[in-house]
C-alpha cells in the first residue's frame, strides 16, 4: 500500500499531502475511485460518437451506444494502443480505427476482422460503470463492488433543470473543495459581485458540523439573510442561490468538484428552479434551453490576466459586462492564485478557517480508515438535511 | 556501451526499449548513425543560406556554399557557442555571427578576425558528410569510415521525380516505421479514403518476408489488387500508388522516415512518374513543377483535434476537401494516437502484425549484432526486388 | 552552505556553474542578494495598484500605497497563500483579495476581519526596502543589514532623462552581462546596423582593466572612434552612445541587467540627454516623452525566428524599419542563440575574451569572498571614472 507514511505504532499517519495525488494507484485516488462521479455533460455526447475523458489521472473511452445507452472502457486498444475514442461506435460496441478490433461495453474483444477467432476471446480491456442522470454522466472507476449509485430526489422533481457549461479550475481539487466551507471569502473575493447585491453582505458569522452525508454550514449574513447549505461527501455541494429571474424566488445549485488529475479540477453544475409547468414555459422562453454560450473573455482568460498583473480585479467590470463571469473569475484569482497545488505547509488558519478544518479532518480520517482496512462512515443524505437562503429581517423563503 | 542488458550469458539483449532512444551515444543512435539519412530538401536551401538542421537527437548546422555546394558541421560555434546557423556563408565556409570565426566545410576554423593566426589552427568542429541526390540532401552522422552512398536509379530515371512536402509525426520513428508493414491497417484507418476508391477494399492478406534489403511485403485485396512493395533498412519505403493523373496508371514512391529525436519523426517522400518528355511537359503544366502549399488545416490540426475529442474521424470530410489531407490525418490519429512514445508491454500482436513482428526482429537482431560488435547483415538492393500494384482481375500494371 | 565545491585543501571552489544559478538558497544568488537591484519601471506602477514581480528566482508583490510609496512584500498572504498582488491598497496596506487580511509596508498583519485582533499581532510577511530613483523601483532582497543605496549624480543632472523600455532576454543573466565587455562583437553581431554607420566600423582593439567600481572598457575603432565605458558591480553598464537627435552629439545611457530567475533576463534601461532646458523642450517635442511602442516584429519574434531557422540576420531589413529593434534583435540571436543557459565547459576564449574572462574573474573571486566569509571587495564608483565616446580623428565629444 503506497502513498502514506507510519508512525512509530505501526498506525498509518495520513496528511493533506496524501489528500493532494489522486492518480491510479495513490492513496487518496483509490479512496475517491470509491464513488461515483460525473465525467461529462449528457447531451455533449451525442448517439454513436466517442470522446476521450479524462478523470482522476486516468485517462478512459466515453462512448454512447446507437440505441443511446452511454458506456466507458479503457483509453487505449489492447491491440497496438491508439486510443479508442477516435474508433466507430457500432450498436453497442467500439471498435478501434487502426485495425479494427471491436469490443463490448464490458470491455470483451467481439471482433478482430484480420485474426482467426479464439484470439478475441482472450482480450478484455477495463469497462466502467456508467450512469446517466440529470443530465450527467456518472462513471464508477473503483475496483471490486460497484457503489449503490446515489440519486437526489429534489433535484428530480417538477421544474426547470438546467445543466450549466462545466467550470475548469487548473488547480488541484482540494483548493475547490476549500473555496465552499470557506463562507468569509464571500465578503472579499466578491466584494465587488452581483452576489452581494442582496442582505449577503458584510462579513458572514458561521458553523460547520459534521452531518451524515458531509457537512453542513450555517452562515448569518450581517445584513439579515441566513445561508444554510450541505455538503455531500466526497465533492458535492448543494445549496440556494439568489435567482436570476425575477418570477422565482431562489434556485438551487447541485454541484460536483471533480479532479481531472492533480493539477485540473472541473466543476459540473445543476441548476433547479423549482416551479409549476406553466411558470417554467415561460422561463425557458426568457432564458433559453441551455444558457447561452457568451462571447467575452472567458473566466480562465481574465483569471490568468489578474494573477499575471496584466489587469486588476477592479478592472473585471470593464473587461465583461457578464456578471456571473466576474464572479467566478474573482474565484479564479483567488484558487489558482494559491498556485496549482497550494503548499499548505505554510498556512496559517484560524477561527474562520473552521469549516476548512473540518472538511480536511473528514478527509483525512476517512482516507486514514480506508488506508489501514478499518470501516469508513457510510456517507447518506437524509431528508433533514436542508439547504436554505432566508432573509431573516423579512419573511423566510 | 551503454543501453542494453547483459544476459546471464554475458550476451546482451536488446529490446524494444533500446530501438526507442536514437539521441547521441545511445545504442540505436549509434546504429542508425551507420546510414545515409536525408535531412532536408534541396529545394528548401538556396546558395548562400545556412540553417539549423536536427535529425537522430543533434543539432547541426546545414549551408550551402555560394558554389552551391551543401554542407554540415556542427551546431555551435566552438567559440562561445552561438548557433553557426545564424552566421553569413563565405565561398564553402561559414562565419559566426557573433565574432565572426569562420569555419571551412571539413569544420576547421580558418579565421579568427581578433585573434592571433595560431590560435584558429587548434580549433576544429565536427563536419558531417553530405550529399545531395534525387532533390534532398543527404548527411552521414556516424564515427569513423564513412559508409557507401546508396544510390536508387529507377528514380534517377526519365519522368518527372516531385519532392512532396516533408511530413512532421510528433511520435516515435519506430511507430512511423511500423505503419508500413501493417498493410491491414489500410482497411480500417483509410476506410473512408481516396486510398480505398480502388480495388484495394476489404481486409487484405499478405506475406511478409525479409530481403536482401529489408523486408518484401506482399498484400492481396479481396477486391482484385495486387501489391508488393520494400522495405530497405533501416527506414526506406519504396511502392507503387494509384496515379493522381489520368494520362498515368500509377506512381512509385520512394520515402525516407527519419528521426528527428525520441519524440519527433518527418518523412521525406518522393513521387516518381515514369512518362516520356512530351508527357512529362502535359503533366507539369498540369500539376505545377511542385505541389502547391495547400490552404486549410494542417495535417497536424485535423489530428490533434481528434486526438482531443474535438473532432471525429467523419468530421474530415466535412473539415477539408484535400483528400491527401484526409488520408495523412488519418493516419496521424492512428500513430500519434498511440502516445508520443507508445507502450509496447501493454500490446497484444496478432497473425496480422507478422510484418510489424519481423520489422522488429531485424531491428533487435542488427542492432545486437551491433552491440556485440558481431558482423551486422549487409544491405543491399538487388535488381530482383521490384515494386508491384497489379488489379489481377484485370491485366497487370 | 551550498552550491559551491571545497577543494582538497578545505578552501571553496568556485566555479561558472556556482554562478549561473541565482535562486533563494544559492551561492550566486546570496551573493548578488548583497546589491540593489531594480524591478520595475516606476511609471507602470500607479498610486493603489499592486503587481507581482520577480527578481533573482524570487516572487513578491510591488504595490504603490494610495499616497504615492512604493512598497514590497512577500509574494503569498500567510493565511492560504493567495497571491498578494490580486489584493487592494488601502493607504500603505495590502489587502488580501481572499479574505481581507491586511499587512502594512513592513509585512505586519494590522488586520483580519474574521478573527479575533491577537491573532494578527503573530503573522508577519516578508518585507523588502524599496527606493524609487531616475524613474525606477530599486528593491533589495538581502538578508541582515541593508546595503547603502548607491546614487548616479550624473543621472541626476539637467537634462532629459528618459527611461526606455524593459527589454527581455530570455537566457542566464551572465550571458547577458557578457556581452558588455566584448567588444569585438559590435563588428560581427552588428555589422549591418545603425551601431555601425559612423566611425566604429572594423575590429576594435580594447583594454579592460578592474577599477573600483567594476571595469573599464576603452575600445579603439579602426575608424578614429574611442569608447570608454564603465561596468559596475554586478550588473550595471555606464556608456555613451551616438544620438537619435541632431542637436546632441551624444546620449548617455545607464543599463542594469537583473536575473528575474536562472533562464531569463531583463535590462533597465536610462537615456540622458544633458542638454538645456531650452534644447529640452524641444527634444521632448520632437521625440515624445517616452518612446512610443512600436508597430511591427517584437525583438523576440525576430530573434526567435533567426534561431529557429525561418529567417537570416540578412533579412532583418526586411521585417522592420525599426534600426534599434534589428540592433537589439542581433543581440539576442548571439545571446539566446547560445542557449537558455550556455554550456561554458565547451568555448574557447582567445586574447578578444579578455573582458569577458575577467569579468567572470571578478565575479569568481568575490563570490569565493562572500562563501568563504572573507572580505569582499568594497566597491564604489569615483569621480575619476568617465565614459568617453570620441571621433580621435576629429574633435573630441
Amino acid at each position: 500500500m503506497a502513498g502514506f507514511k507510519k508512525s512509530s505504532r505501526n498506525r498509518s499517519v495520513v496528511t493533506h499531502k496524501d489528500l493532494v495525488h489522486i492518480g491510479p494507484g495513490t492513496l487518496a485516488g483509490r479512496y475517491l475511485r470509491q464513488f461515483w462521479h460525473p465525467i461529462a455533460v449528457a447531451a455533449d455526447l451525442s448517439a454513436g460518437i466517442a470522446k476521450p475523458a479524462r478523470l482522476l489521472g486516468e485517462d478512459l473511452t466515453l462512448y454512447r451506444g446507437e440505441g443511446g445507452t452511454v458506456h466507458a472502457v479503457a483509453f487505449r486498444c489492447a491491440h497496438r494502443g491508439t486510443l479508442l475514442a477516435a474508433g466507430w461506435v457500432e450498436d453497442d460496441c467500439i471498435r478501434c480505427m487502426y485495425h479494427g478490433w471491436k469490443y463490448d461495453a464490458e470491455g470483451q474483444c467481439v471482433e478482430q476482422p484480420a485474426e482467426d477467432p479464439p484470439f478475441a476471446k482472450k482480450i478484455r480491456i477495463r469497462s466502467y460503470p456508467t450512469r446517466e442522470y440529470l443530465g450527467l454522466i456518472f462513471v464508477y472507476l473503483g475496483e471490486g463492488q460497484v457503489a449503490p449509485f446515489p440519486r437526489y430526489p429534489h433535484y428530480e422533481d417538477q421544474g426547470v433543470l438546467e445543466v450549466l457549461p462545466v467550470q475548469n479550475w487548473p488547480c488541484n481539487y482540494l483548493q475547490v473543495l476549500e473555496n465552499f466551507p470557506d463562507i468569509v471569502h464571500v465578503a472579499f473575493v466578491h466584494r465587488n459581485s452581483y452576489l452581494l447585491q442582496d442582505e449577503r453582505t458584510g462579513i458572514p458569522t458561521f458553523l460547520t458540523d459534521e452531518s451524515e452525508w458531509g457537512y453542513t454550514t450555517q452562515a448569518f449574513f450581517p445584513g439579515g439573510m441566513y445561508h444554510c447549505f450541505q455538503f455531500g461527501m466526497p465533492n458535492i455541494t448543494d445549496f440556494r442561490l439568489p435567482s436570476i429571474d425575477d418570477e422565482i424566488p431562489y434556485q438551487d445549485r447541485l454541484h460536483w468538484s471533480i479532479a481531472i488529475d492533480d493539477e485540473n479540477s472541473a466543476i459540473f453544475r445543476l441548476r433547479l428552479s423549482r416551479i409549476t409547468a406553466e411558470a417554467a414555459a415561460r422561463y425557458r422562453e426568457k432564458h433559453g434551453a441551455a444558457p447561452a454560450a457568451r462571447i467575452g473573455p472567458t473566466v480562465a482568460e481574465l483569471g490568468e490576466k489578474i494573477i499575471a498583473g496584466r489587469a486588476t480585479l477592479k478592472d473585471l467590470g470593464r473587461l465583461t459586462d457578464d456578471t456571473v463571469v466576474i464572479s467566478n473569475a474573482q474565484d479564479y484569482v483567488a484558487q489558482i492564485g494559491q498556485g496549482r497545488i497550494t503548499d499548505r505547509g505554510r498556512e496559517h488558519l484560524g477561527r474562520s478557517d473552521l469549516g476548512v478544518i473540518l472538511l480536511r479532518k473528514i478527509f483525512e480520517r476517512e482516507v486514514r480508515a480506508f488506508a489501514e482496512r478499518r470501516e469508513q462512515k457510510k456517507w447518506f443524505r437524509p431528508e433533514s438535511l436542508s439547504v436554505k437562503l432566508e432573509n431573516r429581517n423579512q419573511a423566510a423563503s
